[in-house]
């Protein structure tokens, strides 16, 4: 049996997307930009699959440019408010548990002389807008702050944030850009740029049952952003570039899918998850969920096994057909530990000894019922392999102890 | 009857492309990073199409980084270049044909302060390796000079660019790197990057009968480049952002098809533009080819009509199912005459009233006796329209004159 509980990393894409596609490999093929009947159909399929997009997160066509995949958005993002408002200010305000796309271009501009203030985190892994309040100074012009996270599922408190920024403009601040990264939340939970109040929002199509390599950025109406790649004049001028019609359909598919089947789809991971964690803390000890009970989206369970190297776990479950993940797919080809979970105050054992889970409408009971007792097994297994008392976190979950300098939310044991 | 002979704009996927690509949307859809065996899967199938890509160009696997088109390959390697060695000197060397993909990242240097020289061109569309010797200047770290002209097909002497490149090295200057973009020459005659010997090439996979949204860029071992997009550690650091398995997987067969019937495809595609010349010449006076008539890829033809509006032409050839362009597609949408037949000193009107058709292995003679005959007729029809005499360009066709003085290689009328 292979399970696949990795969907924070990628999905399938749907049948339904894949079906959409096809044509515009072959019988419908034009490049959108010629004049010709090919292209002007290419061109009739790429604003089609704009206003599904937009549709899904409750914007305007025109506000949605199509890109390579969320990366490229937030490269788009950040980089374009940077260049567009340097003279302005040169401070940006981040956190310190965004996807590496957020992070590393944040330390590209610091090279180039901008100061970026990295907010820390709850040990529910949740930032506070208060801290974004204080992080404000005069040469702020940009915060970026994901919507959901990508390693423990926590949502930030991305409305109370733009409100904190729109208080700073009323009290006579210029105005300060909101972006968030909604890669691992928009067809997850319901997103609305309005009710969000973002000037910018990433998206990519992988996540959510769309093809690889498309994603877009949402920029709201009048905000200006620099160039990050040049050549032709596609996309309003925003970004150049043959437009990747096949992927660009079904990316609209699927935010179509993810729009009507919204609900059905959350209450359906929501349930795989809640039963997921409820059997392995009922059937295993030691077990602890990192990030907030309440403020998550429904498809991610991050979990802590004491006394077990997570890197060993990942592997054992793979060779039983079990795919899960020890952090973002993006830096696990290194050997650092998650750096939301250490953000978050983890002590570095119990960073090493967790896993994520992550589920999609694919996903079933079944599926579910076996990486469960597969996990049993594997962690009994392990556990008996490392004398007792060997590691503190063998201990603590032999006596059934809570670390509750953690911070991780606990869960019944 | 629907014909395409816009091949230089984009491609029909072949089949067996499509067919390759699809069970990477579904069964086997992991993430290349991911630890487990449906990353290991994608990992396996990524580096495959390394291989494929590497051997059309007679490259090493790790000298291809994949990248999401034609212009960020010309992206990375420009800006790669110009941000890796901008301590050493600051001066480009381009020419005035180049796709917008280079332009506007040369001038978009020029902005940031480096100094472009933007090569002439001959009537034949050619530059000379004695034009590139001349502009070395000591600040010099880069040549971008494409290698088959997307409008004309010219094929530009690269050899020798690179020879002259040696030349100057030997005589002390300091390594200037040589790029050039070979979205229009790859697959579509032999291209080998140690007889070009330059240090970067682009190539584009939806040109050759590849899925849209994805590229390469070749870097020649051991040369360094700065970064243009920021995140993960994808691509042996050079190219962040979830690698596009099917895209690649696509791209990896279409370079496997193009190497193994690319003499087929030139005899081909040759045969059927000589046809089309040699026939359109034949039955419609005053037309002049463009472009040079020896060195240029085999599925190009650029065609002036005299006394023809060629975008008048392309809408009624469309409206008749026949599909060609008025230039490249990226620079369709402006009103701007191409740039191209502008530099090889094309006068306006005539610049005006050409056309390009591009071909491919799938074209049909009965396709292009549809189109000669659609031709012959429009073109007839609009001569009527006109007044005699109303442009000089009817006047001479009329006469059977040719405009010596554009330069354009002449056909016999």
């Amino acid at each position: 049996m292979r399970v696949y509980l990795d969907n924070s990393a990628t999905t399938t894409a749907a049948p339904e997307v894949v079906a959409a596609m096809l044509p515009y490999f072959s019988d419908h093929m034009g490049n959108a930009q010629s004049v010709h009947s090919f292209g002007q159909q290419a061109k009739a399929a790429l604003e089609a699959s704009r206003r599904q997009v937009a549709a899904l997160i409750g914007a305007a066509p025109t506000e949605i440019v199509f890109v390579s995949g969320g990366t490229e958005a937030d490269n788009l993002a950040i980089r374009g408010i940077a260049k567009q408002f340097s003279e302005r200010g040169r401070h940006i305000i981040t956190t310190k548990i965004e996807h590496p796309a957020v992070l590393a271009t944040a330390e590209a501009l610091e090279a180039q002389g901008f100061f970026v203030t990295y907010l820390p985190v709850s040990r529910e892994g949740l930032v506070h807008a208060s801290e974004v309040r204080r992080a404000i100074r005069d040469e702020t012009i940009l915060v970026s702050v994901m919507h959901a996270n990508n390693e423990t599922g926590a949502i930030q408190p991305i409305s109370e944030i733009s409100q904190a920024l729109a208080e700073a403009h009323e009290a006579g601040h210029r105005r300060i850009y909101l972006h968030t990264d909604a890669v691992q939340s928009v067809g997850k939970v319901k997103v609305d740029v309005d009710e969000l109040a973002v000037d910018l929002l990433s998206m990519s199509a992988h996540k959510i049952h769309g093809p690889k390599g498309i994603g877009a950025l949402y920029i709201r109406r009048g905000v200006k952003l620099g160039k990050i790649l040049f050549g032709g004049h596609h996309e309003r001028d925003r970004r150049p570039g043959t437009e990747n019609i096949p992927a660009i359909v079904g990316f609209g598919v699927a935010c179509e899918l993810g729009r009507t089947s919204l609900l059905e789809r959350m209450n359906r991971t929501r349930d795989l998850r809640d039963y997921l964690e409820q059997e392995v803390t009922r059937r295993i000890t030691g077990v602890k969920r990192n990030g907030d009970p309440h403020q998550r989206v429904p498809n991610i369970s991050n979990l802590t096994f004491d006394g077990v190297d997570g890197e060993s776990l990942l592997i054992a479950l793979d060779l039983k057909g079990v795919a899960v993940s020890t952090g973002s797919a993006c830096s696990s080809g290194s050997l650092e530990p998650s750096h939301v979970l250490t953000a978050m105050g983890l002590p570095r054992d119990e960073v090493r000894g967790s896993l994520r889970f992550s589920f999609s409408q694919y996903s079933t009971r079944e599926e579910v019922d076996y990486a469960i007792s597969t996990l049993a097994e594997i962690i009994a297994r392990l556990r008996e392999m490392s004398p007792e008392g060997d590691t503190p976190g063998i201990r603590s979950a032999l006596e059934g102890a809570n670390s509750a300098s953690t911070g991780a939310s606990e869960i019944k044991l």
